[in-house]
């Protein structure tokens, strides 16, 4: 489908791409880091472009061995709603993302997985972050206390995968990553995604 | 489902839910407007959030008559790649999101509507920003030329529904409003969806 594909190659796009001159002010540093870069245009234009530095994300798709989905419920205060996600979190420094998600899992639910399996990865706010989010999905679980730190509060409930579609089709789930993570589970289950289950090393 | 519903109201979550204080630092205003309060955690800590002031932003999935959608290509230089999305953009002060999604179709796609229909709004970054993205279907388009910021370079193209699937099958759509927008449109399409298509005012 080259040259309209959905991410291409920088070779195929010159007439949109966007050159850094490398003059990039730091705004922010702090739970947030926001800086300024000077861009050039195609048309040879300098703009600036704002954004976040982000070091990443996971999120989790835990699939319990009744059948039945492992998920979580918090508190998200900048947009004052109590939101039902899968397990997320962001990457630690030197943190590959599987051990992200191993150790989110392990933190917000207090699960141990046997198995793993890489999904997808997602950008959730391309315009003003360079976050990526990668979807893993976890199997063979097993059960352990949660290990929050002490300005979490994050409570872990269990639902089937009719009731999480119910909540979608009822816009309850409105958490992007993890309507995107139920979208890829079904279309696994449905035979439309492949998943590549591997052990977890030991 | 109450009260392990995706998004439930407050009454249901005092054991999970954090206040503000009142103690808002601002932190930055430019492109971005980054702010940190002071909040009260569930069990009477105070801790810190800080987070994105979004106006929230709208994305347009424009049905053309032929059946096929109506998609843009534009550099995303906070993730280094070109991203095929729906027509998108941020909420002009007091604009009503309808009135954002109208002028975005318009100034990034050239497209005017004879109908609109809501779909679904979405947190796409919830952790760290206030953001919500409504998503719009419009149809019935006639086309007229793009108006475009100066600094814009946003290329048109038409994809078939089954190219667009195909695309997100295979990791060449990693938009998370694209996919949820695209997800939300096939299960319409399925009778599994209502959208309330509705005349646009003169």
């Amino acid at each position: 489908m080259s040259p309209s594909a959905g991410a291409s190659a920088p070779g195929d796009d010159v007439h949109l791409l966007e050159h850094a001159t490398g003059v990039r002010t730091p705004i922010h540093t702090g739970f947030l880091n926001v800086v300024r870069d000077q861009v050039r245009l195609p048309d040879g234009q300098v703009a600036t472009r704002e954004f976040i530095l982000h070091a990443g994300a996971v999120a989790v798709v835990p699939l319990l061995d009744d059948g039945r989905l492992a998920m979580v419920r918090q508190y998200r205060y900048p947009v004052g709603k109590v939101l039902l996600e899968f397990p997320a979190g962001r990457r630690d420094p030197g943190e590959s993302h599987w051990q992200t998600a191993r150790r989110e899992l392990l933190e917000e639910t207090g699960f141990v997985a046997r198995e793993w399996a890489f999904g997808l990865e997602i950008h959730n706010a391309a315009a003003y972050s360079d976050e990526s989010i990668w979807i893993w999905f976890a199997r063979g679980l097993v059960a352990g206390p949660q290990k929050l730190d002490s300005d979490e509060f994050v409570e872990v409930v269990h639902h089937s995968e009719a009731e999480v579609d119910a909540m979608a089709a009822n816009d309850q789930l409105p958490d992007v990553k993890t309507l995107v993570a139920l979208l890829h589970l079904q279309r696994w289950r449905q035979g439309a995604r492949r998943l590549d289950w591997q052990a977890a090393p030991a």
